[in-house]
């Protein structure tokens, strides 16, 4: 249905130049090369249309493929139409237009073989669109379980940790910019009802509108709630949940606490994380950043990328990276040693000189024997093993000496 | 490049008959229905080959698609082959053949143009491999880290939370069927290894073979480690790492402490998890059940229907469910009411009237009043509401009853 595109080039024509348009402007040429290799095409950025500037139609004519970021209802939505009816695929990541007038829109993209994608719609980069669309196309789905907020899930996560008020935490999210100056459609749940009439839609193969999700915001919870709930071993989130109902579903947002077991429970800050709940599979959790230009744009060029190819084949290698053998790791270090006085400073001493530094220790004595268990900071594994040997040998060693390596925290 | 096959028809051949293969001959009748109004065909299983029973170019013939569940390499990678070269599509979930022949294969598939999926073979269900392929070709992966074997994870949990020791949890993983008994080349890092080399083939577009992962098992590690581990804030996982160093990449496999606030802390029991770094993205993980019969042929199952289908459209709506209203849920109760005697009981029995139950309560006097926190079991939220209306009333209120709901942990 595609008009015949030059040969070797795919043309991306953007509707929209807000966050998550200007990071995919940027982010395209970036990855020109690979997605050449990847796919046979060039993808290349035929123009911008704002709200302000460019002429759709000209747009359009040049360009294979749509992306439509401009946000709401019009004309977002006669956009998105036109083009294809056109026979142009269209990428959006509009929740709004989605959760209002997806049946048209899906029906329009069925019916004319064009592919319609949307997984930036939904919990940014967290890729649940295409989990429900293709991974679990074989499973039925008895439940969906979404964090589909970052906002919402910032401010709890601020209340819960400083004792803040709803008010102040608000603040200090807008501050950080993970909050809008209005934030009216997040913190009311209105935001996180459209995301789940769109996962509820396809989760079960039932049309799911906006107005027909009820839901429910955080503006009225109390520090109070949450200092209660501690005590009683809960943590609160903002849940958006699909689920069947003896032969219906239900599809509702509203706040809810959470068991420390609970998959969604340890999601915390601008996280957004979803849930599928499957007899024959258990359950599935995916988590990731919701929200922000480039994670978003990231999601959104996925999305292009598998509109330019055929289904997913392994790509040739392409980078032959070197393979690397020793990686700096951090260690815990377990020794059983001679109670007397000094053999810390031995241990000490040893590190040190081969580098590596101690963040904790626990000392315990045992009768005539101690255990020294050390965390050591990130160090060259060579060289670390090389402390080992050394310390191995000391006199004062009961035991041989055990490691094991510590992952640091270092994203998130 | 597939052969004609009969209209409306998707014929199926089935190589291997254990645990995955018997669920997935099981599961394609039971969804045969939806996969058709889904994609239009209608998937059927024409045969299935043992080791000891059946004809392999008999089978090739009347298979538009070959799901190879056989394992290990020979007679396995001549099947993949040759079905390849007559043009079939394959499905497999063969960890041991990818990542040592799986350069071999993919050249063989992106030659031929057909498609080799194989999300079954690493972490079960856990869409990391379409993810990766797919979700995130337009991002620059940095780092993935992976809990990729769920028979450890599960002695790592088991020896945590009952201080057991390696024999012993191992003892009862295999009792509970979480380890085989063979357990060799799970314990040792080797299973993981070589779930870890397809990943990092993946992300990283560079050929890794199972024999360039180094690997360390979990058969060393004592009682003790865990212990004092706790008290340092730490929980042991075998983790499996693929990551860029300096323009080259370590991919590897050992036991490592996690902190608490690490995305893969979280996951225990015989459940896997995966998270991908990406300084666009920050990080996505997903975590699920990591092996198992109908969970492995469920991920099976999605390919299949992949390799059916062109890229994702949204199916017509096809269950129409009925959207229900009025749910079960448990809830939280906040009150603040008079301190004095018998308050506590005027509630109870109001709630007990509208047949809603108490779970916990937490009291505390404040002055001339009190705090009444409740948790209720499930109840439909209807009745929930009438109880809450009648406490509103009541004389010994203080302040409008506030109410969230709780959610409880059903699977997992």
């Amino acid at each position: 249905m595609t008009p015949p595109n030059p040969p070797g080039r795919f043309r991306v024509g953007l509707l929209g130049n807000g966050t998550v348009g200007s990071a995919l402007a940027a982010l395209l040429p970036e990855h020109a090369d690979r997605i050449e290799v990847r796919t046979g095409l060039r993808p290349e950025l035929t123009g911008i249309l704002t709200r302000s500037s460019g002429d759709f139609d000209d747009l359009l004519e040049r360009s294979d493929l749509i992306v439509e970021l401009i946000g709401g209802i019009e004309p977002a939505r006669e956009y998105v139409l036109r083009a294809m009816r056109a026979g142009r695929h269209v990428v959006t990541a509009n929740k709004q237009l989605l959760s209002q007038h997806g049946e048209e829109l899906w029906d329009t993209a069925r019916e004319l073989g064009v592919q319609l994608r949307f997984e930036g719609a939904v919990a940014g980069v967290v890729p649940v669109i295409r989990v429900l669309q293709e991974s679990l196309a074989g499973a039925t789905i008895d439940r969906v379980h979404g964090i589909v907020n970052g906002t919402t899930n910032f401010i709890l996560t601020e209340m819960a940790r400083t004792g803040a008020t709803f008010s102040e935490a608000l603040a200090e999210a807008q501050r950080l910019g993970f909050a809008e100056a209005d934030p009216a459609e997040d913190v009311d749940g209105r935001d996180a009802a459209a995301k789940m009439a769109i996962l509820a839609r396809l989760a079960f193969d039932t049309p799911v509108r906006l107005d027909q999700v009820r839901y429910e915001g955080i503006e009225h919870i109390k520090p109070d709630d949450l200092e209660y709930a501690r005590e009683l071993g809960l943590g609160l989130k903002l849940i958006g949940t699909a689920e069947r109902i003896g032969g219906g579903l239900s599809v509702r947002v509203h706040p809810a606490f959470l068991y420390p077991g609970h998959p969604l429970a340890s999601v915390s800050g601008p996280f957004n994380a979803v849930t599928v709940e499957s007899e024959a599979i258990t359950e599935i959790t995916m988590s990731g950043p919701g929200a922000g230009g480039p994670q978003t744009a990231s999601a959104v060029l996925g999305d292009v990328i598998s509109a330019m190819i055929p289904p997913a084949s392994t790509p040739e290698t392409t980078q032959a990276l070197k393979l690397v053998q020793d990686v700096v790791s951090a260690f815990y270090l377990h020794l059983e040693v001679a109670d007397e006085p000094g053999v810390l400073a031995q241990v000490a001493q040893l590190l040190a000189e081969q580098g590596v530094s101690v963040k904790s220790v626990v000392q315990k004595g045992m009768r005539d024997q101690a255990r020294l268990v050390m965390v050591v900071h990130p160090v060259l594994e060579s060289r670390f093993s090389g402390a080992m040997k050394l310390i191995a040998d000391l006199a004062v060693l009961r035991a041989p000496p055990r490691a094991i390596r510590v992952l640091e925290e270092e994203f998130g």
